[in-house]
């Protein structure tokens, strides 16, 4: 008799799902326009889920890379790796009596970004030594965590997490269900991204490659942490990207997303070998939407001319920029 | 028509996929004696793959690390990838003349590995910067790959990838068909055991963790390469495999296997947090069909006994050591 109902259930259950395979697909990037970037990228994956064709590339290979700053979510005005630094600085003040007078902090306090970071690379990284070491690992995921389901943007009000493009979320999305495995490959710190691309993007952390400090293993009362040091491990960052593809990875990426001239090297090594490759490039064209920029990508945008890379007009390409706010 | 044949054909399927589930499951560790060792698996498995139990692990999280030499492969009389390294020098000698009085390429060559390796340290790494750098990472791969496929242990005559464990093959499947992402951290190198891992073990490039040298991106006649570079970048052994760890991966383990004293951060490091947890080492103690030796596992094996690590008497509970040869 159970048997019988169980078999009654699966009957149902193989009619639901050969009825479901005759329906049309559904668009699986509905927030992109009808452009040649759309057409270029669908192209693409079924060319190389195509088996028995010369372009076919088995699953286990169907690596694609994806930078974060920019090509995943905002970086304007400035990258929000940034403002979490500016909000640790804060938190930390009460403990920091000598950064009322010492800059970079100085100006952090006073809410003067631009003398702030004026100092370029050095205030950089004097404010992420302060701000992003001398923690064990698992309070500094904490600390981020937290501030990923916290912390907004000063100009749109939404969480800097709700600053991702549904276009490429869509992406992601989509090159996943055609068996391929989406890694972010970013300058932007590997443990500042870790505790949020899941939820965020659907990247699990091993999914992850970016920028570095060097960690300590120690015990502590018996009981094992990794202290994050205040040294400089990696920067993945230019040609640090190929690079860390390479450690983490293992694997060439066939396809790879950038925005700016940091993601050079790695659309160069994504594309650079035989067989069916792909390279794309978001450019910032949408100052009412978003941003409109050219700065920081200019050999980027020549390159992509010069070598057939797909360059997505923000302005015209998308429907739509962020997704809809959750209630 | 086509429908009622197609559904005809669905339901056969789901009456055997209905009956496949009635049998009694097979053994899935029948090489693996019935010990405590393979009790404590099998349970610890079952209870972090009971969803409602407050052991229940999310398949996200369950993340298994397991070192290579001793734990997988043998690693005696040498490690094997130590063999790759003279059959490198053996086939580098007619370029470089200056080998043949010059130590420890001098002894390497003469067959007279004892004294090619008294030098300790400074000898091997002496020899895998001469064998293992200089060269694209693609040309590498392509070294290995090769070695892989037709190299052979001087005692056995088995290719060494035919040097693996069946109990340790049987429990990676086993692991991985309970949802865990099998992961391999070891001191040897990275790029040394990726190009057969996927092969031998099942693992992925991007699940192997090791030992590397740095390496630089450049542009070769427009193709773009990534180069070995003669400079040590990490040494993913003792207190570097929680560091590896955590740089490759980003979550902690909730199982670690090991054997010697390489291996005791890592298993403190799987173990030394909240929830069930699972810490095994494989104690070498089988002369007749494979090595038995403590040295360089003495304090790994006092831990184990103070911290209730499950110890693997190979003699005693496997069953068979290597697999059966392929015709």
């Amino acid at each position: 008799m159970i048997f019988l109902q169980r078999l009654h259930f699966l009957i149902i259950v193989c009619i639901l799902i050969f009825t479901a395979s005759h329906l049309p697909a559904a668009d699986p990037l509905p927030s992109w326009g009808d452009s040649a970037a759309k057409q270029n990228i669908i192209e693409f994956v079924n060319k190389v889920t195509k088996k028995g064709t010369p372009d076919y590339v088995p699953p286990d290979l169907r690596i694609a890379t994806f930078d974060n700053d920019g090509t995943l979510w905002s970086e304007k005005p400035m990258y929000f790796q940034m403002y979490f630094a500016v909000d640790r600085v804060k938190a930390l003040a009460p403990q920091h009596p000598e950064w009322q007078t010492r800059e970079p902090f100085a100006s952090v306090l006073k809410g003067d970004y631009k003398t702030a970071f004026a100092g370029g690379e050095k205030a950089v990284l004097e404010l992420v030594v302060a701000t992003h070491t001398g923690m064990t690992t698992t309070e500094f995921e904490q600390i981020v965590k937290k501030w990923s389901e916290t912390a907004r943007h000063p100009q749109t009000g939404r969480l800097f997490t709700e600053m991702v493009y549904q276009p490429m979320l869509e992406l992601l999305a989509y090159m996943r269900a055609n068996g391929f495995k989406t890694f972010i490959v970013s300058g932007g710190g590997i443990e500042f991204m870790r505790p949020w691309t899941e939820r965020v993007y659907g990247i699990p952390p091993q999914q992850v490659v970016g920028s570095s400090v060097k960690t300590r293993f120690e015990m502590r009362e018996k009981i094992p942490v990794l202290i994050r040091l205040p040294e400089v491990d990696f920067i993945d960052d230019k040609v640090g990207k190929p690079v860390g593809i390479n450690s983490h990875i293992g694997l060439r990426p066939i396809a790879a997303f950038g925005n700016s001239d940091g993601d050079i090297q790695m659309l160069e090594w994504a594309t650079g070998t035989k067989g069916a490759r792909f390279a794309l490039l978001v450019h910032h064209t949408d100052a009412k939407r978003e941003y409109a920029y050219n700065t920081g990508a200019e050999q980027a945008l020549k390159d992509a001319s010069e070598k057939g890379w797909t360059v997505v007009n923000m302005k015209d390409d998308w429907n739509v920029i962020y997704p809809p706010l959750q209630k």
